[in-house]
């Protein structure tokens, strides 16, 4: 690790603490809510972040996640390349989610799909019916 | 419990089978992240949900969550008033979140703001600035 790594690292756990945050035990993690939207304020997508990925977020402006199924961080497009750049950030009034305005390159959902949230469900059945245009 | 208190609690209990939702393990719970947005896409809040507390909004049309510090469900409003009623629901591709539009009544957030997310976070510094007027 050369100095410019420390550098960064340290910069940005800096960052971190200074959002003073309150990541809670979820599963044995520290984690919070992060919720990605795009600049028309659709609602993209939502995630867990622990501290790491956090940072990672921070450093490469590229939105990161915490897999509570897979254990490990995730970048978002590492697979798709559907990559969210990060434009702004809100913080929740208890300091445990996050809000991401994000650039979003090609589609959130991997089901192809601009929005995960694209199933409106029927509040009188339960059933939902799939809104949006399949882009994949 | 009459007749009618259990047709209810069938009824509701089906709907949310019928949503086929992936409630996830959390602090001994299974719970499912809800985002509460307005009918301008403002993204007001976001909390979890248990089975119980969903079918509560279902069944009154307000918004009732689940408290992990507080181990309990809450009704957004019960104390301040400002309920939300929900307008429409979408369910994201995982079944493991949930996405409301609602009517807020007053505002959101309990520190008098209109959404939680008032809180713009630097991000060279992760120091934070309050947008929005307080309402309350």
């Amino acid at each position: 690790m050369g100095i410019k790594d420390i550098d960064i690292k340290e910069n940005f756990g800096k960052i971190v603490q200074n959002m003073d945050l309150k990541f809670r035990k979820i599963d044995d993690k520290e984690l919070l809510i992060a919720i990605a939207i795009d600049k028309y304020k659709n609602v993209l997508m939502t995630a867990f972040m622990d501290k790491e990925s956090l940072k990672m977020t921070l450093k490469t402006g590229l939105m990161h996640y915490f897999s509570t199924s897979r254990n490990k961080i995730w970048m978002k497009g590492e697979e798709s390349k559907n990559v969210q750049k990060v434009l702004e950030v809100f913080k929740d009034c208890d300091g445990d989610a996050l809000l991401f305005i994000v650039e979003q390159t090609g589609w959130a959902c991997h089901e192809g799909y601009m929005s995960c949230f694209h199933n409106k469900v029927d509040l009188n059945t339960g059933n939902s019916t799939v809104i949006g245009d399949k882009l994949d």
